[in-house]
């Protein structure tokens, strides 16, 4: 499809980003051409707008940025069967090289070769983008735009909450950004016992709450570890996900575990962190998981029959619509913490 | 405790039992004497009633039966410390062995040496019950006793439909007894996408929709297999619980099930079932699951962590009470199919 | 490449077939073409080659059969990147559509629409097969030919001895054949405590011993089930590996097995088959598979590290070796049972 | 049984221990008196004999220490039936409660209430042993006295490596005192592709290389990280056994796991240790799991069908034999790490 197309530029190394018109982009016989039809802003995002140390080691203005979106499909390749012009699609971030050790073994989303969409190639923060077919998961066309562009972040809330078992046991989310909100509501779908948010900030646990956490630990103003003894007989939390990134609560993480528990990490602290192995792993025989990106595409599957059922209604968590053009509204809510999810309409 | 109590006894080796006045049970050091405040009919007690070729091979007439019940401990043994007086309990119903290779590994629920109370030994249909302390599990003061008494039955569903993942997975439900109602609720609160439960009985899948399923199936009426292929997008579903017995129903769960679904059998058919092991289990690289008992006492932490969160109300599914008095009424009621669990108090 | 070469043709509706000089075949842009340096012969041939009611109704003559060899990469499609000219190489048989929820999972190999090299497509009986490049798996330049070519029934007992736990347990092996006499050497190679193989065949008992096997029972000569209790002191065996087809061999199976004890079936018995459900699954609590194919290519990893590292050693099951013109021995050899693995050279 | 025996007495708060002479333990009901065959010298003895930070706030001379042993029953209490006077035994060393979340739960290796047998109580370092009988397991007759001694150490390796896949893959060792060394040797005897061990102490590498390490790497000498990639053509190794406590190698081990691999730790470093979460847990997708005692009593019965099956032979890690008369010298031999296991005959 020749043609301009609106799309925001991370247009220097620099702060901020810049509204261009740029060229529509083209496909070739493996790529699908999508009309973008709404898109939501990520930390990685806000990350590459903000132009912090991460961004300036990885990232090559200028370039259209943005992953997260849901839309239709307008132009398909040549050789493209998976999906027909008219399907309503949102795409797995990760494009993954297929043939190393962990591709071969049905673990695409830790291949060592990955390139990510809007990081490493070019985004959706735009009217159309192009992307590999084999990226596309389709949408059941009754599914809000909005919450279908919000999947892929979801789909890292399931991956962690569902990297073992849920069900009957006491959850503990660390971390109230929008996946950690997200987390708890989808525990809580997975049949939780109890689902316990700690967060510093009372606006997102109140989104918590609102997604499904039985309890919240504001752990600025309460014992972290006291409070979660307390709510659970005195025996500790059955699984833990970390999605802080704080050195504080990782240890608190590990220390709220039962013996045997799982704690699953999704975060990234910025520093290196000092562990009481022998306390708090060993002794305790807990499993800790690095959790990243999504199981392609098992935690798909799984965002959508959540989904489609009802199991889980993110629309909490979705706290503001804005169209593409008042970008510099959305990263500044992202910025200031005074938002969930930030939807953006090109 | 000296004294007497009311207790239904097997009397015969025929058809009924018998409501008696005898000894209340003394207990040994390691036993506990609890009084029985519900107490709810299983499917195996039916057939001890009926008096059908099981049961004449099985059990001693006269004795009490009964082995599903809530109740309050009125007295400890000497060495034991797990429960006090005061405490309500409900009780695993395998008395086990702990010696043999599957006790030594954690699996008592397939100990070679099980006996089963109210089968193998006195039972609970009665004013008191004696039973070794390893056997109780601890209630919450404020836990209804109805609901209580059917934890036991209760954690036969929780232990199929929890087998193997659930969550954002299509499930299907075949015989919608007492267990397979439960189950359908089980399920929905794991976070299931699809319930879909099929019977021949439209009163119990009018207590399945209650429980949970998104879709009954009077298998009857409609094609199962068609019903469910349609109702997952021509997949099939990603796990069967088989709770019927029926041996073309068996064949329908394994013909409905997806390549690489899980069928967990729950039922007991009466005779062997022909099986087309290379299209139904082989090509589809199925796994059967064989489920007895509950787990000890995984199932039991489980059942309470859904029921104490109301992850799952289990009332739907909680038909008649009536006083021990009635019990030839809930008998009927049972042997005709026209209730869901009848509840009797002593 | 444009030239002639030799192939086995399967070339009529009949028994049979007959060597030709065919053109070499021509590649697209993702496909290789291998010069073939060993190729095996599999049951599956033979019943093309004896054109039983099976291949009646599936394979389409004339056409070149044969799916197991081992080779040499002589031309790559433009877009190939994934093996170069000089590369040694096998092949996984299952050509699969990478669309459907089974290849989405890392579950390939139970793709719904999977084709099958060699029966569905043209084979390896010939001196070159052109093949998709994501079907290939580089070989070690120092990989005998022979024993490289059987890497693909070595993966079929390979994914079904690991589909579970092996190591310091119990594992039956019923019925050895090629692939039953491997998964005894596998079952050895991955710690089992004891490999005991059942068979009617002295000489595949002996191959069987010669792999690995601690105990051979003939079990026309001997009670199977006896033989099984009386060598894991009364308590079944762990883990049985279904190789027969044969409806009381899979009862057998069934019956030996301890209770929580695995069953994986790799064979496809020609009629249904009866089971005591209630007795021999439900009971006993077990875990009955189905396997088919390899993991895609998890099972391929795991063969490459067995026979690299020495781990197992398949020369025993190689018992012939022949040129690709004595095809009629071979398949008389393999008609009678009285060989292991029979390895043609082009 | 009445009498004295030769016991070796931790005598007092500060270096050494005593031989002494000291009545036979009395027996309860519910325990056994044990003739001591062999016993092995762990470095928990070693802890407490040189009475360092951790045994100063633990253990209370004096009392008898020790707790890996071998012998055979000589009297029983009245209520047990386990074992019988003659049977051969060793003991788990773990004495858990038995009603904990974890213990009702098949976890009884991670109670939160275990007692250590030689720490917490009286030890094996004697003629006899008094212990419950539920902690003993039945050796065979025919097993060597010094090899049945070291089954609960050998227990700790083979929990570590069993803890995951390990048939085909890549298995680092880091860290060769003996419980490394006998790692090495179930590592292969479970059919890992390849054993890399890892150590500063050239003496204890030979040790790993007779117990069947493929490669040994003298970590003070070579590059860690460059060899593990180098031996694994560059992917990293599958699952890293941490059995060193060194901050260093425990971030090596955590650098040369491949994507998605395990990292099972075992030893317990003195101090927190600093790792780097982001890049060498969270992105590489590894599992890490804290490993402590052996799974009550799955272990165990792994341990007992690889010893009794040949599959792996524990010989060539004990190197020495000693009265316990003479156990300064075996303290001696542990404190320089001369060494592998020091079996000692009272």
């Amino acid at each position: 499809m020749n043609g301009k197309m609106k799309a925001l530029v991370k247009h220097r190394r620099g702060f901020g980003a810049e509204l261009r018109i740029v060229d529509i982009p083209a496909i070739n016989e493996t790529e699908v051409l999508i009309k973008v039809k709404a898109t939501s802003i990520c930390g990685t995002d806000v990350h590459i707008y903000s132009w912090d140390a991460w961004s300036q080691g990885r990232v090559n203005p200028p370039y259209v940025f943005g992953h997260e979106f849901s839309g239709e499909v307008v132009e398909i390749g040549d050789k493209v069967t998976s999906v027909k012009i008219g399907d309503y699609v949102s795409a797995e971030t990760h494009i993954v090289c297929g043939t190393c050790p962990q591709c071969l073994t049905g673990q695409g989303h830790i291949c060592k070769n990955t390139k990510i969409i809007g990081v490493d190639t070019q985004g959706c923060f735009a009217e159309y983008v192009a992307l590999p077919a084999g990226n596309l998961w389709k949408n059941p066309a009754e599914m809000p735009l909005d919450v279908a562009s919000i999947q892929e972040p979801m789909g890292n809330a399931v991956h962690t909450v569902l990297a073992g078992e849920v069900t009957g046991k006491t959850v503990a989310v660390i971390g109230c950004g929008p996946i950690g909100i997200m987390a708890a509501g989808v525990a809580k779908a997975a049949g939780a016992a109890k689902v316990i948010a700690f967060d510093l900030n009372d606006y997102r646990l109140k989104l918590a709450r609102d997604m499904g956490a039985d309890y919240t630990v504001n752990s600025g103003q309460e014992d972290p570890l006291e409070q979660a003894y307390n709510l659970t007989d005195g025996n500790g939390v059955d699984v833990v996900c970390e999605m802080s990134g704080h050195p504080a609560a990782i240890n608190q993480g590990l220390k709220m575990a039962t013996n045997g528990g799982r704690v699953s990490i999704l975060s990234l602290p910025v520093k290196p962190v000092e562990i009481n192995i022998t306390d708090d792993i060993v002794f305790k025989g807990l499993t800790v998981q690095g959790i990243t990106g999504r199981k392609m595409f098992q935690t798909w599957q799984q965002v959508s029959g959540l989904l489609a059922s009802g199991q889980v209604d993110v629309t909490p968590v979705i706290t503001h619509h804005l169209p593409l053009e008042e970008f510099e509204k959305g990263f500044e809510l992202m910025i200031k913490g005074e938002c969930g999810k930030v939807v953006l309409t090109p």
